[in-house]
């Protein structure tokens, strides 16, 4: 039993199994290169080869039991070859798996990456589909979710897309740092035998050869930074459930899901609960304990190469997960939510407070009075509708002679009531919530997205 | 009491004056801009940019009360203002805190990452200098603490100029995303002034203008970015530490610190710790915890903007802070300490069982064997050595021929026996532990950090 | 400048010196501790004490450099001895500062838990008085943010008050293992003068003396437990401001705030926002962050003493003075809430499916069915409500027959209708919502907190 | 496919199926109550429970698809039932899968609770085993990793046993959060069938019955607090794990490990490295992680059930099965570490200066120094020993009267080199490092751990 505990433990092959597949391409690429550079001989390599092309094929693993991926590899190898089992341990040669194990996770993550940024473009593209479809849908804008300028839905929810068009840059960046062979680097020393690194790289698809050795095992930088990108996602993928969490709300019902999109109650029967959305607010937690994880098990490890580092798949495998499922169940969420423009044009009529910062400009523009004054000017008019029960846009020309000034006169109180009409589509800023803005931007996000 | 509580409480005035260099030269920006697009006229523009110009020489806001910087830069304009205070009101126009505070951060972050910059490069060019004086000092290269490769000391400690090499990448890609202005996002529709946020972004050194005003203040990735390339850097520097505070022990005693950089004991008199190390190795917690932090601030907030996110200083300043001390104290220490070669050459001898893969290489070589034999042979060779108390030198061609193999000729242990003398730097391959391969990085290091 | 920097980094005196008082305190007792057993003489204890005890009043240290507070009380106790300075290097004896900064933080913690419980209570007392004040206001209870049940408002806010009673129970817990003296440890060995260390503990007024030196100065679970036992405190903290926060915003109106506790914006006029209530959401982080620091600094840190503890108070502070504040202001804001009654009211009405459990829970108990029939049934009578785009109370009896069973009877009918009006106060379990659960709670609780 | 990861992020029953047992003995009591209470009749709860016990005897669960473990017990009922299958619907009365849950939870975790206790009872046993076995042997105590002053080897690794003391008390605290039952908090409202919680609980083995069931169902503090003591726990076996992985290098070599407890390298034949340590010093982090990670999860959270708390588990398990393996590995370590008392002793020669404080406190008790002065005296000698190259012990009186004192006679002299032979066992205070102390301390903790 204790033995069944202590290899238990030391195993990790439950995890990097999903290394397979680099480990074998890895290990081809090493072979071969070992018999260019004349350290084995043709037939040794045509026959390690050809087993490990078919290995690759077969990807079966399933009966093999040991430490780690490179282990089970090996031990197939010999099981394979049988009485040329001997062979086997000629991958061995200038070779550590200490090197090996990095290649592998480097390999693996510049694929995720790549499919990270295809579920990216996607959800991004869903996204300015919604856009597209409620173009000139009018919200009520919340700062502390509290009401407070009108603008424009499409605008608003485009800024979800640009989140995710930072995402992608930041992958690209890391990407690059990720791009790097690392095999060669053996133990952490280098090799007595003279492998040509840069063709080992080039097999495998490496942009770059790591420059030292010692650096080569040692590090884990491209795990955390991988991590720290997926946690940033989360972050945004949290902020837009949250968001969209309040929306669903009976009491906001600014958009609807369909019955796929959630869950009952065993004991509510009129229950249909945002669980996804929750979830995915929920697995942003995991996502940043995953980076604790990693920076806590590298933090202060003397060099090179230490068990601890294992862990590191964990984290690793994990962030992957959590982040691809949830954006792709985001997607799903974006091109099946329902937008209720009716409830949300009504909500700005409910609130119209929040036209207060264009009566504030205006008081700017037509009285010339400095922002300050105006805006005080303008809270005097909120104060008096507060006391009066009235909306903003219910008080008169009397009100605002009286409150503001004396010299506002009859034409800015029809130019202003004409304002008010469409403000939230009136910034007109670059970058601000107006028709034309909104545009531009599902112009340019396409462009980067395609 | 009650007031003072809630005053303090709501108030980060005093983390957010570090701002005000930045916010005074936003303020003057947006002036003066304001003033081209006609929004305000020459004569408000004149007198506040005159002010602010004044006041940004004197950066004298220590009697000022106020919510933040914002608030105080507002209040002291109206101080100086006097009679006209009401103009003060007018740097409020088309613009929010919003927006401002996350120009004021950008600003501040683009600085910082420049000296941060330079900090790397002065400690790259202190280790290289380090590694520079002792090119051919071999050492025990250690994998899990214990002996596992000779190598050469020059070429291990290389090994973390490279982990700051990566680091000022990090940090430049880091850069382009924090190098945007957010001015005229205002509280986060933008504005129905028509200011040319370009002409502003221009006037503050941004090279790019945001392109979603909502997205513009909602965003924090740029700090949660920027902290998580700082907790690399110090992970690495706890990693360096924990490898010099070993080295320091007498049972390695590998280098040694001058008086200065150690602390004594207020009860042992011999004592002289290396606490520098133990700090950086201690604070290295402090980045980490920030990273989440922010993190945890960020998780699932509801747009635009809230006041959680003020907190954001707390973690940025920190992390700031920390990250340069550190960088400048590891820079000291590099300048500082004293590498005992005599020691380094001595535990070599003491561990020559870390010759035995030059030993499986040398039968993959001669022998012929696949490398997994080679190490089991080789194997034998150390349990034979531990069972008669022998070191792997000692072994004489007797032994080579009895436990590996009677072809074992004496051509070849004499062959074997001058690879022993100088394998710490006979790792030839591209990264590896040789000299040639050391002089190759010193001069790319050098070349990147001109 | 080197030397600034170097002596900045060492000194922990900025932080620490808040420890003044416990370390005077401390040497007091060890210095009367050390007469006692004939250690030091009549002449110089007196003399020593009474130099202490005036410090202690003045706690004047401003105009003291020094790297820590230990040394800085040395440093003026030599100042204030003068020509006998040489006495002040008594009370190193058998100590060391490596037990001394235990025994202080120890102290300090002890007194601070004191603090946070009556925070604790008072927060308690001032929930039981909004409920007390609104005992029969009914509400929507919500699941997932979806209206789920009614209840009572005094019942769902007392949960409240029950988070905080554990709080306590916790920290009484905590304050047990913190609660034991470490001087006389000295450095880590103990010492070969002969201290009565119970006598000392007792003077200063820990109920047990730490069993073993070593651990003493090593160990950090006393802070680690103590930082967690404020995270839970903040957890529950940011559930409340969330929920708070979410009353507030006008589509729920569930909560008013009075000016004070609210705060405007620079741009929009008519803003009241509860940035009290999200700081303290935000501040959550903080605490969550320094458990993480305090962590990370002591795991894997060999024995006994290293430097790197030197950060655990940066943790420990930042944790006491957070939780502090916010359960100050988190108690401001429950005196000065207004409950809008009558809007929780209209809202019952508005989402009335809340009573579908009720529904089913009747057809169980009058119609026999199993509960996961009556749950289907229910929701059938939900479905027709949403596409008749009817109130579920709306329903008549001729529904019922049709949707749920010819069974159904007029005495059923109107008994359920019966049921509707008061289902909020209905559930008469333990600890349900129901008036003689509320009045249960309200009463354990008091006693509780006196 | 989007079916499939619709229902795959969905699920939670491939983690919560580990709390079937539970589950189904809440159901059974729960079953058994509701009969009591006449909410059932005798038929349903006698054919319900026969099943539901023959279903904990199989715990077959296999080939159930289903949303969570309590939809997988109520489908399998389903299935046993065939044609009286409507009657597993009766499990679902006046109960909710919200308070359900967390009984399941609860009862889990406080069977955890026993078996962690017992399994640090088993650690500190065999810690206590090594101490008796080494009683008397002496080392070089260490701080700063730098010598610092001998000690008792035994008393220096019972420091570890106080730790784990500790931990007990700590969960143990924890276990009464823990025993409270939650079941009939229904959704979090209570339920209007009249249950009697305390029998429900008490058959379940329940201490007390939760007073709110708002609370009962919103709060995840007993898991918060459950993994913080995990935490406190791995940071225990990290430190000695990082001490022990010092320990065995080999230029400590304090402590051998056996082979099975140690790992190999594929291309260094030489190595034994002590790879459990390491897993155990990294498997640290992931309890860390774990503690942040629910942290995130709650943080913020509204009340009552949102559906991000289903990722509790996640955490919880991870948690356990860590801290369990990490426990029972670290047992198996101490069962079989090796204590080189040669090599310890060695040492203690070897470094000397160690004897300082044993110098300076002689100083005090002969010369009547103050401490400082006899601090720096001693200082002097070193200094003395440094520039010339000596032991402390070859220091003659001549050289104590020349750097002491004129005043320093033969006496003292040799009653000093008395001194120096016995050191590390003449902390004679409470809990220093002598056998006396040893041995009430082993005393001690025996009694804690029966």
């Amino acid at each position: 039993m204790q033995k069944e505990l202590l290899d238990r433990f030391l195993s990790s092959f439950n995890l990097d199994r999903k290394l397979i597949k680099y480990d074998i391409e890895a290990c081809i690429a090493w072979i071969t290169t070992l018999f260019e550079n004349k350290i084995i001989d043709k037939k040794q390599s045509s026959r390690l080869i050809k087993v490990l092309k078919n290995l690759k094929k077969q990807k079966d693993l399933k009966n093999i039991q040991a430490e780690d991926v490179h282990y089970a590899v090996e031990k197939k190898l010999e099981r394979v070859l049988k009485k040329d089992k001997y062979l086997a341990g000629v991958i061995r040669t200038a070779r550590s798996r200490n090197d090996l194990v990095v290649s592998d996770e480097r390999m693996y993550i510049k694929d995720e990456i790549n499919q990270i940024i295809v579920l990216l473009k996607n959800l991004i593209s869903s996204i300015v589909e919604v856009a597209q479809k409620n173009l000139d849908v009018p919200m009520v804008g919340y700062t502390h979710l509290q009401p407070a300028q009108p603008v424009l839905f499409s605008h608003y929810i485009l800024s979800f897309a640009w989140w995710f068009v930072r995402d992608i840059e930041r992958f690209k960046d890391c990407y690059k740092r990720v791009d790097v062979s690392t095999l060669g680097a053996a133990a952490f020393a280098g090799s007595s035998f003279e492998v040509n690194r840069q063709k080992v790289a080039e097999k495998l698809g490496f942009l770059k050869v790591s420059e030292n050795s010692v650096d080569s095992v040692s590090d884990r930088d491209y795990i955390i930074e991988f991590i720290s990108c997926c946690a940033i996602v989360m972050i945004h993928l949290s902020r837009i459930a949250e968001e969209l969490i309040i929306w669903c709300t009976p009491n906001f019902g600014y958009i609807s899901l369909p019955k796929k999109l959630t869950s009952g109650s065993s004991i509510m029967p009129q229950k249909q609960n945002p669980d996804y959305l929750e979830l995915i607010r929920g697995k942003t937690a995991k996502v940043i304990s995953d980076l604790i994880g990693i920076l806590v098990v590298m933090k202060a490890l003397p060099l090179t190469y230490n068990r601890d580092m294992q862990e590191d798949k964990v984290y690793l495998f994990s962030s992957v997960e959590t982040i691809k499922d949830c954006l792709r169940v985001m997607r799903v969420i974006f091109e099946n939510l329902m937008v209720n423009a009716q409830r949300l044009k009504e909500d700005i009529q409910k609130h119209d407070f929040i036209f207060a910062t264009e009566v504030a400009n205006f008081l700017v523009e037509e009285m010339k009075y400095p922002f300050k004054l105006a805006h005080k000017k303008t809270q005097l008019l909120i104060d008096y509708c507060v006391k009066t029960n009235k909306k903003l846009k219910q008080l008169g020309l009397k009100d605002y002679k009286k409150i503001v000034s004396r010299e506002f006169t009859i034409e800015m109180f029809e130019k202003l009531n004409r304002k008010f009409n469409n403000s939230y589509s009136n910034y007109k800023t670059f970058g601000g919530s107006s028709l034309p803005q909104v545009k531009r931007q599902i112009k340019n996000i396409k462009k980067l997205i395609v």
